[in-house]
């Protein structure tokens, strides 16, 4: 009789190719997958809550697997963290009930984007934001940020090999932050599109640095065209920071 | 006739062998060095303000450097830092009087070393920050930190290949804050013996974990005795925050 496991899971997602496995990649997924064999004997599917890309970063990435030893979280929490990598460690563990799934018992999920917004690049946070040289006026992202808000139909904000179906998505908020030269977007939404924090970002920073008008992000969401906005915003910059359940 | 400039430097200290050039390392020195004569065709010394360790981290390093080629300052500051690696770069640029030597006018430093205390370590704070499992008692932390501020002998607190005549050295602040799990412990003084941020750091979370009595750093001072002390705390925490002219 195997136990359902709810992990919280922390990684500096630089040197990872994204979570899911894939053949002769380092990926969180299979790291942890690893992980956990090599401490219970157990070969197990972890489910993550989302699947970040290639160098994005979690503070709070859920993930579920089901495990025929019976130990204490507390002694799973310790040994999987002394045999996981540095830059990879879980933060949280709990028994799960059976019907609880990472990613479909999801009701929401929180993303923050970081931007280095000086004329110098800085070092120390070269990992994890992205550097825009040109003054960012921050009137002009909240403006555009605000249209938003709410549901709407982002299929104009996700990567083209994006295959879902329906592309209606619930932002229940945007908030844009500046403190000195780090600005801090933060995106809560019921679910994502592929690759929507980061063609949102994108977008609005491309409005605060004037490349395009402030109304555009408002008309993307009527005429669904990508090709209206901006770049799509460097994965280093991206924290996937919780999942809401 | 050259011009003798002087630069603020911030560096992820991670993958380099310390400032100072050695053969066949990565140093902050030579890679700036090479940098430059790249740059300029001139071969110049860079003089830094302070010998960081390997693994020491910068947000304010000063150095200084005398360049026969005449360049605006945006203009060397720009091309420098596109040569530069991506964990390296010049903050500020600045023609300076020939007399300015980043080492001997500097008239005291600034170090912040920080602790990731709690009982799980932090994938994204591992580059720069010790991961300390006990619960440090702050109160205790703060009482043994008093007894160092002002003129003192720190030779209980330097590394055993010191070679500096004198020890006394005056520590002007030491500040010790919590933010949940993270402590930050900033130390300035005029001048600082070799690993005695690291030795008064690793002493008093010793004394914060309850692995030697709180006036353990007191009495250092008075029998010069290394062996009473804690551990040298890891190098990674440690970032070397400003100069003072």
């Amino acid at each position: 009789m195997s136990r359902r496991w709810r992990i919280v899971v922390e990684y500096d997602g630089t040197d990872f190719s994204g979570w899911q496995r894939q053949v002769d990649q380092r990926t969180v997924q299979a790291t942890l997958e690893d992980a956990i064999r090599d401490m219970t004997g157990d070969a197990v599917f972890v489910r993550g809550a989302g699947r970040t890309d290639a160098g994005v970063h979690a503070d709070g990435q859920v993930a579920c697997f089901d495990l025929a030893l019976e130990i204490p979280a507390h002694g799973l929490l310790r040994g999987l963290n002394s045999i996981l990598p540095r830059d990879l460690a879980i933060i949280d563990v709990a028994e799960a009930d059976p019907a609880f799934d990472a990613r479909f018992s999801a009701r929401g999920k929180v993303y923050r984007y970081t931007v280095w917004n000086h004329f110098v690049r800085s070092p120390r946070r070269a990992r994890a934001a992205w550097h825009v040289r040109e003054l960012v006026d921050m009137d002009a992202v909240r403006n555009a940020a605000a249209a938003l808000v709410g549901e709407h139909d982002f299929r104009a904000f996700r990567a083209s090999d994006c295959d879902r179906r329906t592309t209606n998505r619930l932002v229940r908020r945007l908030d844009v932050e500046r403190q000195g030269p780090l600005i801090t977007i933060d995106i809560e939404a019921t679910a994502f599109l592929k690759n929507m924090v980061r063609i949102v970002v994108g977008t609005l920073i491309d409005v605060g640095r004037g490349r395009i008008p402030q109304d555009t992000p408002a008309r993307m969401l009527l005429t669904g065209d990508r090709t209206e906005g901006g770049m799509t915003a460097p994965a280093a910059g991206l924290t996937l920071l919780r999942v809401i359940y």
